[in-house]
């Protein structure tokens, strides 16, 4: 791709710059770039340049340097503003949105985030710590609380010099009016005031069937509806429909992004704000609940294990392809997991219709632990000679894939049926009831025709 | 959600009006609604009701039928069209965008796709046959031909005069600038329009450092682009950079959450286009291969079994505790891979800075294995009195583990490197790696370790 071209050119240019201490072409050169590429040549270059190379923007061109820092997300850019003292930290979140610096600042320490607030303009923390009110993961807290409005009473002229005057708007392509208290009566757009007369009253060219979000809505939630009615910014009202900010479709996709590494994530059972560079002693404690729950669910798999040593004892053929029935198991239980989950996910599958569903998955365990168990029994046999253990590995693979396919479906559909995330059925639990099930049906079998083996 | 409970009522409303025949009142509801919650409502719809909801409506107000059905996506959409004839079909296909016409003529059977191309007006076909004519997931695909340009001799008075007269051009707030032979040559927004007099050449305020893509640019290319810009669209060009199309920012977020069901489907071994409704026999088709090379890999580990059915047919107990090593070697795997897929995917990591993921993985692997080794081997003393099993099985998850951290960070990594998804680095791959090296450590520290067993 031509921009990741240029991207790793300039890179390259940056440590170059640095080594040569070519400071001031270094700074022409940063200040060339888009926030988002500064942001990817910040997370690409070392720690060392990485630092020098900020530290050269931030102290020259604090407003760029934040707005590479927003889209690194508060995570890195956390990282990237925990050396630097609370006095800089507070010149600089003073830079850029106050959504942004919100999201950066509830990233930093607690200590460290209240010196800082202390230290911004009073009117600029305000607003921070008020956007800080609302809880994680909220419309409140993702949106802009600097909105454009447009007054009921102005006509099509009026409302053109007051855009012509607005300063710090990014984007207006939707215009919210409301009135004298600030409820929100309706929506225009630029492109319908350019279609009257100027005298026209703004209120006959408005809709007033607005869809907004109130201020504790999920953000999922909210993403959904932006990208349902494929709008470009989603209004935030509170309790009493009074317009508190707007919530652009680029802060959606973000959240699109995110809600998308969580399902992918919990599938995994690997908890939601893990990254690739989080540091070790964190990931550990992250993962490590997790695969707790998996040593209880293992011991269990064990436990029905023990309960046919006797049988083992005497064949230990079976041992040898007890590992065949339960990873076949897991992994068509994974793939009928994630297509569920998937689907409740994009609002595709409800309880309602659920039920096809779980027909279809049944017929399509069924099929594949009839080809997959034939197949395995032929190789079995051909292995080691001995027919009926193939059979018997065919047998409970079917019955292990006929498992795989209800836990598969019931589990993260039931979930949802209790409001719990499906996606937290994740293939841990869905593996043990393979396991399970697989170890069960294989060695019970074979207890049961002991005698033919 | 209010959304949510309107969509319900709605869909419930539905069902009642159709059993008492109120086709009136029936059609009267369904008008009311938007497309996107028509969609919602017709996918919920039982398949008889359905299918006669949607006959009502195609007949009366075919355009909102139909942008229903391109909301519904093309997999679903197609189901509904197809058992319509070929003419009706063509006739409500001109109501829509001609990229969503193209999207779903192209979904349908061939034979019946080039019966509706064939009665469709002419000018019209021409248009969505030369957008099938771009592959599959590029931007010609997704692209919307229907792209408003303003000439670059314009002044801004005559520019929004033309926007006035401007029809069909459902979002305007780019205006993209063209030279006489239509190539791209600057963009300019409505909002700077309003801030200069009508005498100012357009050429003076437009920006004519414009991000655009060419038709043949995959689609995931065009979302990160898109997303990382945060822009609200994107001009498409041809190779001479003449302008043929737009691509909106809801078409990107249909994108990133199509990239994003790939991503989570490829980890589990599921083929990119299965939905939950999916016929049994179509599911089965794409499912059985990836379950055919699980099973290949899953004899692998039964080989390894194989090879020390000496040690345990001496000592019955290793095969109970054999499931605990696969187990949570598989799923600790599954963790590490899943992050760094997950870590490549959103841009965090690369080729060049995998060093530190990998020691990361490491450090995270050794610590898991020693805290849940040890956590193991007193269980299983507890369980079978036998402190040395338990120390064994201990020690071949710390291997274990270690194996989970290097197979789950390098093989994605690698096969990044070589311009292979990395997200096909399945689970399947990597439970085969902790299958395999979690038997041989466990059964071969057992052999030779036997005498104190």
């Amino acid at each position: 791709m031509v921009a990741h071209r240029r991207i790793e050119l300039a890179r390259d240019l940056v440590k170059r710059l640095l080594r040569i201490g070519a400071t001031a072409n270094l700074l022409n050169l940063l200040q060339k770039q888009h926030p988002a590429d500064l942001a990817t040549i910040f997370s690409e270059l070392p720690e060392k340049e990485r630092e020098a190379a900020f530290s050269l923007l931030a102290e020259q061109n604090g407003r760029l340097a934040m707005e590479a820092i927003s889209e690194l997300g508060p995570e890195v850019g956390t990282l990237l503003l925990s050396t630097r003292t609370a006095e800089e930290i507070a010149r600089l979140a003073q830079e850029i949105p106050s959504d942004d610096a919100a999201a950066l600042i509830n990233s930093l320490p607690e200590e460290l985030s209240i010196a800082v607030l202390d230290l911004m303009r009073p009117k600029e923390s305000g607003v921070v710590e008020h956007l800080l009110e609302y809880d994680d993961q909220t419309a409140g807290r993702i949106m802009n609380p600097n909105v454009f409005a447009l007054s009921e009473d102005l006509t099509v002229g009026e409302a053109i010099t007051e855009l012509q005057g607005a300063r710090d708007v990014e984007m207006v392509f939707y215009l919210y009016v409301v009135d004298g208290r600030r409820h929100l009566v309706g929506v225009t757009s630029l492109r319908r005031l350019l279609l009257v007369s100027p005298e026209t009253p703004l209120k006959r060219i408005m809709t007033t069937d607005v869809i907004s979000a109130q201020a504790e809505t999920d953000q999922e939630e909210v993403a959904q509806e932006v990208a349902s009615y494929n709008l470009l910014a989603l209004p935030v009202v509170d309790k009493e429909n009074k317009l508190v900010g707007v919530i652009t479709v680029d802060d959606v996709i973000d959240v699109i992004k995110d809600e998308a590494t969580e399902d992918i994530y919990r599938l995994a059972g690997v908890v939601g704000d893990e990254r690739s560079f989080t540091p070790p002693l964190e990931s550990l404690r992250k993962r490590l609940p997790w695969l707790g729950v998996n040593l209880v669910t293992a011991f269990f798999a064990a436990v029905v294990v023990a309960f046919f040593e006797g049988t083992i004892e005497r064949v230990t053929a079976l041992a040898v392809f007890m590992p065949v029935v339960a990873g076949m198991g897991g992994n068509a239980g994974t793939q009928t997991l994630t297509v569920i989950v998937r689907g409740i996910a994009l609002g595709e599958l409800s309880w309602g219709n659920s039920r096809k569903a779980l027909f279809k998955e049944f017929a399509v365990g069924i099929g594949n632990g009839l080809v997959l168990g034939l197949i395995a029994a032929v190789v079995v046999w051909g292995m080691r000679g001995n027919l009926a253990i193939g059979l018997l590995l065919g047998a409970a693979m079917i019955v292990n894939m006929f498992v795989a396919a209800t836990a598969g479906t019931l589990i993260p559909l039931g979930l949802r049926a209790a409001n719990v995330d499906p996606a937290l059925a994740s293939s841990v639990f869905i593996t043990t009831m393979t396991d399970v099930f697989g170890f069960l049906s294989f060695l019970g079998l074979a207890t049961l025709f002991l005698g033919y083996l």
